[in-house]
């Protein structure tokens, strides 16, 4: 494992607590609207639980690439007319504000000291499908030291398409066994381990996609098994 | 100019001094291999001074895109020879160790100063020639701040090929006008224009494409006309 020059991170999730950062947006947006009836953790999952589902097309080649935060704002006034609320009565501007809220996603509490250490030793970038906007927004607020970012919208994929996982070793000039991909979520690791790359599985209580709670299997063959990121420095140091 | 919000920076003798990083290294190389007649930096020049034509034929379209480590590598042999030196007659790891010295270049003292000031109200990110690895490897090694880093490699083009401004500006998520070039070099400076992008250009003795010096003309009209990046970092705080 001495041979591993970069570290690909998956972000939502495994870097930021999404559905926490999420709901307790959602939930101030819902108290400036008076609307404190509607349950903001319910309605927080069921936006982040829509975020598969809109992807899925763009894997299978049926609609072409656009940007995480398109999708967000697509599943967002979705889920608001679910929950009895009308977009179109709601200001536009609070509705961007609110669909904002993924570039302000808030680093678990390992995250900043984990990646810090873990950029001493080794090239550390994110590998996510947000786009990179919202990712470099995401890191500037957290303080999140990468050293390069990487976002869906350079390689106009998203995981666990393979596109993504070689594209990113290729800008990085590295040859997939000379990476590794950090992540929360089994059908990402997969994706990574297909393409050649190293694997480390970070244990996130609430991390998994709220679509898919109940499904997830965790193996237990990634290369590392880590609690959190200080864990895993701990680990390569 | 108050609605900026990202400034892309050329690297490459705007940000390090490209002419005298690559001389030192060359200056080393020839000593190890007691080649210290020949003038280090003549040689160095000559090697730097190729780079500018090699790119030419795929800014044209007759030559597929490759990365600027493959442009470097074929230049330094050929300089060689023109210097009297057989490459093959050379260890292959000690030319792409010297090819390296790229991304090993130096920041210019005021560098880390100034990107660290404009870092605190603006993104920043160069948008270079060099590919990602290569800008990564220099920023980590000279501590270059940036929020992400952008290599000819994730357009496939080189500047001033327009794809190059257009594309940092969509991954940015900022209409060009909302985002600024700071460069070294005019026909850079040119290009971003060309493309609605507002432009800083910075002062850099021995800043200039070996190949073109007597060619430089300095344009009075770019936005900002700055000494160096602190200076810029007073004008636009």
């Amino acid at each position: 494992m001495s041979g591993i020059e970069v570290l690909f991170f998956d972000v939502l999730g495994t870097v930021v607590d999404w559905r926490g950062s999420i709901t307790a947006e959602t939930r101030a947006f819902l108290k400036r609207h008076e609307a404190e009836q509607v349950d903001a953790g319910a309605l927080a999952d069921a936006w982040v639980g829509r975020y598969d589902a809109s992807v899925d097309p763009i894997r299978a080649g049926t609609r072409p690439f656009v940007p995480l935060d398109i999708l967000n704002m697509e599943n967002l006034t979705a889920t608001l007319a679910v929950f009895g609320l009308d977009p179109a009565a709601l200001p536009q501007d609070e509705l961007e504000d609110l669909n904002q809220a993924w570039h302000r996603l808030k680093p678990w509490p390992d995250a900043v000291e984990g990646l810090s250490r873990l950029k001493q030793t080794h090239i550390v970038a994110p590998l996510s499908d947000g786009n990179t906007r919202l990712l470099v927004n995401m890191a500037k607020r957290a303080g999140l030291p990468w050293d390069t970012v990487l976002g869906a919208d350079i390689f106009r994929a998203y995981k666990p398409m393979p596109e993504v996982y070689l594209g990113a070793c290729s800008l990085l000039g590295v040859s997939p066994d000379r990476a590794m991909l950090v992540a929360a979520h089994d059908y990402d690791l997969d994706g990574a381990r297909l393409c050649g790359m190293k694997t480390a599985y970070v244990r996130r209580d609430h991390a998994a996609d709220p679509s898919k709670i109940g499904e997830r299997v965790v193996s237990a063959d990634w290369d590392y098994n880590a609690s959190d990121l200080v864990e895993l420095a701990d680990m390569l140091k």
